[in-house]
């Protein structure tokens, strides 16, 4: 019954999307990073709603209010704590969410584990507001895996029907992981993005949403990070990934596109290269018996299309035990996929900091 | 850097392919659990090998000694030790795979993690047999599951190109699971088994192998199971399938499929049906917020193809650094599929346990 | 490298002592449980210094801010996070410290451990300051455990060569509990406070500090709490009274005294009182193998004399390498004794309460 | 509800006394290290019972087999597996004791919480003899940490009311180490063995027994090592120390004694000593905050006297609920304490090699 993960470095989540503030706690972090502070609010602006039409009109002032780690701009290796005030929320579009719940949300079995007691306003502590605590640990995690070499950028794979361009696993440039690290509306062929926004403009003229897959990079990893069997690099992202709020699958290189393949067209030979062995292709992403290879590492998470929509939807009244219908009022995000890069990018920060500590 | 895994229920798997013997500690189980070591053994007759042309004639007999935590056939609290000796292995097989690692395999990173010092011998550590313990251990969970009245069974979804018969993820009865659970080559609709079988066939014929889907029910958990974000049903199940041999994903519900979708055609609406609120679908695969929310509990995981495969590859030799070609001897099996589906149905047994201990 | 301890019930504490704040994060309580304020803040005072002669006079207001897991009054099933203001601090007073560390303080392992990035002032996160968000979760804890008839309190055993009255570990009433924890010199013979605060005095005076024992009781656990071997009752109880600053040793029962004891002397045997099992003596302090046997559990602590003197010590200058004097100024206590009654007992519930979750 | 402990070593205990055998397995140790078996046997046998007077007379051959983790004298990197088989006991010798609870052991609170499904004979899991597989993991981690210039050594600091010679805590020898390392009865100052013995000869003739303390010191450790708060030295050693079966008490440094000291008097000034850093004394067991601080490591455990004596005691019979009185026969020992040594050398270097990985 835990938001805390990790073994070396800890995250704890704690808040409510409509409580007096969301943040966490960030332990086990070196002593003497530096942190760019422009870095990390930029990720979280990336996150962040109210941007444009994909996202929720809500304004959200995201900025984390830092009470302990950090010293004169340095982590001072003890914990890192940070808060984000709850502002500008209206708790009154939520009241009769206790009552009836809202279908494919976290309301009903809520209900019945915490027997009422939970908070559900704005969905409480499963809001994907509490996303924006884990992009403030990411972004930090990522200064430190920066200094280790390592880089993380995520793109958006795909929005309802409308796929990004084709990437090739085996050579992910700096440049590009860069690149995608620093967007708002994260691509790889920025010419997708009017075809990915009108998909999502459809879903919300039609009350509705749309879901989609977000793909992320990591590079500059050494050979032979993860631990045997259950601490493999898979076990660790999967686990933190399923963590995100509307994730539901996980998948690394091919994925479940292994399924119908041969393990002739899909093995990833090697060759020595400039004095190193690289593999020819990368469709394991990266990974294999659970420890980095040398090879870019490719995971992918696909987000569910959000459950709040404004169409009439079928529920019960638990009050009454009978069948009722609901509208959900408010402002929603027809589609969370853009907002979901930079958390996905934390994600797989956080992962694999821990275990390279 | 580790073989253990769980909370309440840990689990710590031992031993190489090679080796002495191989075997798991299965720690925090209650006492007073009668167990059927007949149900037992079939599971792990259901995973052992050289059953018939899908998997390799390698002849094993997988017979566990349990050293501990058992007396008088009911469990007395204390951890269960679980021994199986290795014995029938040909080591001289794998006697060069040290210098020439097999591609998509985890020899190479092996290799530069344990600086040589691993036993490569059969995969060492890393190889399928070590799904053989976590296969007892599974049947050990599934039993005291179900003194808690829940069911686990898996088929396999997918071989190829091939797909069992579909399924109502909203309609998953006990015969059903039942069934799934004592079969050896477990599908909804038996009559794909020929197709499927012709598929691996056709791979082995090529000296390749293929991949499939294995796909997991679980039946009879209250509502509300599975902890706040990063300790719910989804991050523990996915962190043990994740450490599964040649698992490259991990699903809920619709999963992947989600990504074109619209909420409204997905979302699962509640009725209330003979006094309970159950859902009109299930394609959160009974997973909502991270908690069981009543439906049956559907996840699936892809199997990649088996990389050993007789088809000459390229590779390094790693104390030349020079550029050769592989070939694989042995006897290996085609397609690991139908094996699996007991190594995830123990996976997500002991994930589902530690979660209601 | 963690300041976060706990299975089930985590507790995640962070702040530094002259930093922005200081709080702590608890995950896994139950929902439902309504927390009475008055006794968490009276708890806290107890802790806070400045209240006579025994204490520094410097005035904290610790006013536990509370941001999430709390609504209308009960506990949401969510974390709850705790943050404390920092105020009043004069940081002036610790300049020197990072080149000349304190003997006996967390000074120079601290200062080679986070490579002189760490937070000095005040002792940083490493400051009995933190023992603050500790009393806030130990207080959450103990009223978690009251509606499970746990009841929790401690008493001040020995300061310096003066010792409390004697207890019958074997009698230990709900009423000595609940006048215990309600005390802010809380000692089970009153009569022997002038004698304790006159040894401190005496230190006082002589710029110096004095230590003592803290003896903590609880009553009112069902038999058979606490797990094999790792996991029990004496493990996990003094995994985290050893986090509490200054606390050297930690003893159940008789604890140290067993040495020079001959079993017949000191075994509990056993009797039927009312029809129950009840020991005839309690010099195992309530734990046998582990486990709670139904008698009060007795644990005691044994807190070092503060390090901080005014007197003049001998030092090194870590800059220059050179022997050197050390005069430390500022306020500080001379015995912490009586304010760490109630943070033994907040580590004490802390970790009962884990056990029985 | 664990016998497994540790984060990056993991350690998980198995057996029962009298079942088929005992063992553990080691996770996350380092590939490569070659183990010298002796060493291993040596610590073992100092273990072993029946040597003499002390101990009792059945004999134990508690040759470890390996099972895994180790390919021609170096570990692999995979888990070691470690199994004792359990040779030449009497099981009728315990067949009362499910009925009438030997006092101040673990029979009756594991009867209430195992339900009575626990393996009572010999003590079942809670049994001393479940300290080999620590002595063997113990081993095998000071092989380890010899390698990294740690080296461990434990001695009898007090039998019953004879007491070792005085050690200087702030001037451990490597020498002094050594030999205590390879005694089977280890004094600083063997002139006392003859006293020491002389009173477990008492106890033993008086059908009594005789508890004691170990000392064990480490040295060669890094300035730094052990983690924030509850992730310390201290809290790490105390959690596993706790583990080992009569252990009621651990300390660091003077411990207990430091209740009625100034801190004039106890502080561990420094000084710079060939240019480095030292303390003049080590009052603290060479822990301050929780990490090492160059200084020798001294840690002591009291060990509570055999609960299991010959004398006539008074007990209950827990089906009838009737009093009773109870006769231990069997063999027994009237002393533990020097059987105990390696047992808390062990413990200790598998709590320092963890926090050191």
């Amino acid at each position: 019954m835990s938001s805390a993960i990790g073994e070396k470095i800890k995250l704890s989540v704690f808040g409510e999307s409509h409580g007096e503030a969301i943040g966490c706690v960030i332990d086990g972090l070196p002593a003497g990073v530096k942190l760019d502070f422009d870095e990390i609010y930029k990720d979280m602006a990336r996150r962040a709603p109210g941007k444009d039409l994909t996202s929720t009109p809500r304004l959200e002032k995201d900025i984390p209010k830092i009470l302990s780690g950090v010293l004169d701009g340095f982590t001072t290796g003890a914990p890192i704590a940070c808060v984000i005030e709850n502002t500008n929320t209206k708790s009154g579009d939520y009241s009769n969410l206790m009552t009836v719940p809202r279908p494919s949300h976290s309301d009903y079995p809520a209900y019945v584990k915490y027997n009422g007691f939970n908070d559900i306003r704005g969905g409480g502590h499963f809001s994907g507001r509490l996303t924006a605590p884990i992009v403030f640990a990411g972004a930090v995690a990522k200064q430190v895996l920066k200094e280790k070499g390592v880089l993380i950028g995520a793109h958006i794979k795909q929005i309802g029907t409308v796929c990004d361009g084709l990437v090739d696993y085996n050579d992910i440039t700096e440049e590009l992981v860069l690149s995608l690290a620093s967007k708002s509306f994260s691509l790889v062929d920025q010419s997708r993005e009017e075809l990915m926004r009108n998909e999502v403009e459809r879903a919300r003229m039609s009350l509705d949403s749309v879901g989609g897959i977000v793909e992320c990079f990591a590079i500059g990893l050494p050979v032979g990070v993860g631990g045997n069997m259950f601490d493999t690099v898979e076990s660790r992202l999967a686990s933190i990934l399923f963590g995100v709020p509307a994730v539901k699958g996980v998948q690394f290189g091919l994925g479940f596109d292994f399924a119908n393949k041969n393990a002739s067209s899909v093995n990833d030979e090697y060759e020595v290269k400039n004095g190193e062995v690289k593999t020819l292709s990368n469709n394991n992403g990266g990974v294999l018996g659970g420890m980095t290879n040398g090879a870019p590492i490719v995971v992918s998470a696909v987000i569910k299309p959000t459950p709040s929509i404004a169409k009439k939807q079928r529920s019960v009244n638990l009050q009454t035990m009978e069948n009722t219908e609901l509208e959900i009022h408010g402002r929603h995000d027809p589609c969370i996929v853009p907002r979901a890069v930079p958390v996905i990018e934390s994600a797989v920060a956080l992962g694999l900091l821990d275990l390279m500590m």
